[in-house]
């Protein structure tokens, strides 16, 4: 369903929220995006300038009804709250385009029971799962443009945190290097991650300048990870490792760095008995460069996933406001365990750079098309 | 060696460093600090208000050579690096005044090789080592009591994170709960701890609004916290876990916080299959109430120490400027990891503070004298 | 009415907003403070630790009803909004406890009509003003002294932008240095003068890492630094200026920068033609350390308020957390206008600081008792 | 001198620099430029991804020798310090390509006085000013292009303080609405204003979570504001009115905010007597929205200056990554007085942004090429 050059209209229901602004900001970048049409389903008749001033005379919409967005558009947006946005998917399905869901609601494919459970309330169309994919193009991508190429489908989206967990876990999945047992996953989010409302949490006095847990075993993102290493895992014909989760806020604006912990079978590890105090034994570097070089290849043809050289720490700060997942690839001083770190712009390769990335690939526009953005260090 | 009320000289070596000037900044508040007496090994002959014009028409004060400083004092604060400290600890000794050094040297008692292979330097004067004591009073209160009891006392203050990570593991190892394994700390700390030399990691635009792992597998708090955990699981009678420690730098001044993961036995995990979605099951809920009740007890009389409530989780925040140390006890969804936060402040319980409390338990002062603040929010 | 030692009670109505948790907070380490009893209008019930999780396990109170606070106590705080705390100040006197109100509603004395054109609402009890007066320390000091020797008494604690503003420029006002024309003040403060109640302009992602104007020339302490000025020029036997002010918000917790510019008088300028580039003349330095000296002279006994040498700038972080006012004393290249700049912490010599300062003052404590820290750097 | 489609290639020179980075970000995403050369005049054969990790694996090139980069560069940008570059934009000139500068050293154009009083050396190659323009578009764009008609140029790139206070002032003084006197320009700065190398004014513990002015009267930016008010009020016939500048430097990485007070000729104040407390008065509001029309009309044409408003306030976060400047048009309470904020990124529109702006003025392409961003909120 590859488009003409620069003509299409693109979609974007739910833009006054902060995933929809940012969709609004790359999408107006966005080569083959003629025009947008965005839509609001709280705050309809303002205009998107309105909301976000800094719009201001850069760029101006009004914000529509979604069904006038989706009589408009060439592909919709979706950056709603979860379990009301079912509708408007079929809406597009039955007009022909494609829909982009920035919510879980279609994250879990058939498996409503895991929605459910999470979420607290069920599909309203279930069937629609016939047409919808998980939107994580390093997991998915032959499956996404297998489906796109019978028709408009629905992406589902993937989560903030489950983008930079599982790229740091895919390959050592994947390859089957990951002990039975736990992997920890210990991420920490910018609070743009909060969204737009205000609230104590995301209050300047109360989260600047400090550091603190949230949702200690209990996130959301869980489901959605373990989902995801699951199947990474059944790549290598094993079962996946426990998860165990714990988010943070970090006061920054963007962005998520998440340390994983990855047991290592026994043939992965550093031979007993090679630690050394304070630098890594040479047995060590060369099991981390050797699992290091593993990642590599395996990312080798991914356009926005980094594998760093030995000695080069991720930081939130060098992706910030790219598409870029980087990952850094260690191992712990008794050469058991695994020490993967990635760090991502939770708003954009963690939201709205993703859904840009799915649409390149369902439309077969290039895949980094209005994703080119190098990040900078300040 | 109790002192009269209120006439004390303290000396302070290494003022001109972040340790030292928090350490004059307490100090000059203490009720039974008269006067202070401050030096500097690199910047003689200047006056602590130009080094730090904060202090410029509140305090003022020249600094002085260390042995000046001994001369001078009643006791002496030493905030140098490791490995040149020892002649001045021996100089206090032999003048009859103890010596609370900030540094790693007195850390590790006689165990002069874990120190050598860490820091690359051994002792040298290794008999200073009869008169000194760890001095994380949670741990070793009575014994720094006793020893000070003799005579005057050397002080090894402890390093930041192996406070915090040591007071969010004690009650569990202490009470035999840790499975042996591997127990992760995942700490990040606030920028201070980097020191006051202006470099590239700690350059305004190079470190706001981002965060980064750092010496990911080998920082050199590694021996210290894996000491004090062999010595609290000693209580238990048993050994201690491995550990695993990843340090982080986060955008902020102030503050370490610890995520630690400790897996439990057998019969303080969660009855096996009661786990649930999204909100923990009641079996965990009550086992996690019972952990949670022992840390509070192991704490009871700890005045610096705070176990939180179910549902509170801590921030670096919240402890900001003061010797507090808050815990958070919690467990993973599957019931059987324990998942413990600590938050203090590095610059307070994690260096200066500490060593404050310290000069109070031994010269047998209130042991909160001039650590009474309580936090604020912001 | 001096107290006698350390059995006193203090009161604190309104003590859920930001400036009433950081009067608990100094307070509660106030060595003539036996006890605090909290009141709150809107969350009665609760207690302080609830709204507060930073004074969990360290400080506990409930919160009571104001007139449960008045009648349990000896001195009352008030952190109410304007046009409500007048009956409460009112109850206080009929007790016989002074009443220090960091609301506006005691700051312009018996001027009713400027108070009400600006806060829009009138004086409820006009005659309390008889026992009221404006509470700056550096103008009234002897006013309060003298009016509290005859009973207890009502203090209108200044606001925070008056004072550092009006610090800045009362000795040029008092000893008839400023030309008649405009003074403007540019001011910056951080975001806890927003208070509590987390609303868009303060929510992280809004104003983190950006900086800008608001109500400019609209903000309502425009007419209380127009009065301070008046007061203070009458010294001279002068009119005042006319008054510029625009308040901005700075992406930082605490404080208030405020950078004033005072055209001099003839004889206070520099000598025409006297102008270099880039370094200023020695003619203008000379008069520069003249004005400087003056400034240090008007200030000499005063505390809290401190002229920087020449050379050192003032600096938010400088004074964060203390009561002082740190000033630095300047002249435009041209040698014509006086450029003042001063430095405070809103909450604390903006607020509840000075409130502080303002007890000590009425009940004959030590000045400086409650308010000795010394800052840090960071 | 206009280049065909998207095969040319650009030069930096001085790329390891803040500037020079930014450059490179902004360039490697331009359409007309098919390639980079890299040069550095200090690190030589490093790569510009061992300078800046944040490029690694996104965009990787050798640092050149400056001769080198010439060499193979159809139009060379510089950010060298001042006093330096010379020779280069002479080789440029030589082999026929524009240099486009962002150093001080052709601001001036033939005033040679006015740098050397200002920056302490003269010019190195006098002549080369016959090729040379000052770069602020919206007043030298005729100029640019007339002399850019007629061969290969050397742009003199403004200083980012001097271009957010010129585009605040500009229309004011074109129009003659400013009163003789002095107009007041009250900057605050982000951190990446003081580069790349870490000093301690820029150390993240002494500089974050803190506000303070540096440079008072006494700032290089002074002449080339007071050059641009010049040329400005000589459009309305007029001598300029005196400045007085005062830089801060604001807790925050990019932007620039500057209150810009300027005394209005008695015709375009508020009639007399027209003020009111709290609320602008009907006539100031009318003369403010006529000067604010005047604003719009002034920059109708110019892309990347909007006129906000009434009522928003500009923000830096609001322009932050772009090239654009926002302004608001207000007056002081007494209706005598125009305030102007204006914001910019000081690494954009304040310096690289800029710079790109003047290559595709010069080489004939669409003005906003490379530089559409809109600004994103946070």
């Amino acid at each position: 369903m590859e488009m003409e050059d620069n003509n299409m209209i693109a979609g974007i229901i739910g833009a006054a929220g902060y995933v929809g602004a940012e969709l609004v900001r790359l999408l107006s970048a966005h080569k083959r995006v003629k025009q947008l049409s965005l839509g609001s389903v709280l705050v309809e008749g303002d205009r998107i300038e309105d909301v976000y001033p800094n719009f201001l005379g850069k760029l101006s919409s009004p914000l529509l009804k979604p069904e006038e967005v989706i009589a408009a558009s060439d592909v919709v947006f979706s950056a709603l709250p979860h379990g009301i946005g079912e509708p408007y998917a079929k809406a597009c399905l039955e007009k022909g385009v494609s829909y982009i869901d920035n919510s879980p609601d279609f994250r879990f494919d058939d498996d409503e029971e895991t929605f459910k459970a999470w979420y607290g309330v069920g599909y309203t169309h279930p069937e629609l799962r016939q047409r919808s994919v998980y939107g994580l193009p390093e997991l998915n991508r032959e499956r996404i443009k297998k489906l796109a190429s019978t028709g408009p489908v629905i992406i589902g989206n993937p989560g903030c945190y489950p983008t930079g967990a599982s790229l740091g876990m895919f390959p050592a999945l994947a390859k089957g290097l990951a002990a039975s047992g736990t992997i920890i996953v210990n991420s920490a989010s910018g609070i743009t991650g909060g969204g737009k409302e205000p609230q104590k949490s995301f209050h300047f006095p109360e989260c600047s300048d400090s550091l603190s847990p949230y949702k200690v075993g209990a996130h959301r993102h869980v489901p959605e990870i373990s989902r995801n290493m699951q199947l990474m895992a059944a790549v290598a014909g094993g079962a996946a490792p426990q998860l165990i989760f714990t988010p943070h806020l970090a006061p920054m604006n963007r962005g998520i760095l998440s340390t994983i912990y990855i047991p290592l079978k026994e043939q992965w590890q550093a031979p007993a008995g090679c630690t050394r105090p304070r630098l890594p034994s040479k047995e060590i570097m060369a099991k981390t460069a050797e699992i290091r070089e593993l990642y590599t290849a395996f990312y080798r043809d991914e356009i926005f996933v980094n594998v760093l050289p030995a000695g080069i720490m991720p930081a939130t700060g060098r992706v910030r406001r790219t598409n870029f997942c980087d990952i850094s690839v260690n191992m712990d001083q008794g050469g058991t365990t695994l020490i993967v770190i990635s760090a991502i712009d939770n708003m954009i390769k963690g939201a709205a750079g993703q859904a840009v990335q799915n649409m390149n690939i369902i439309l077969g526009f290039d895949e980094s098309e209005g994703l080119e953005a190098v990040p900078s260090m300040f």
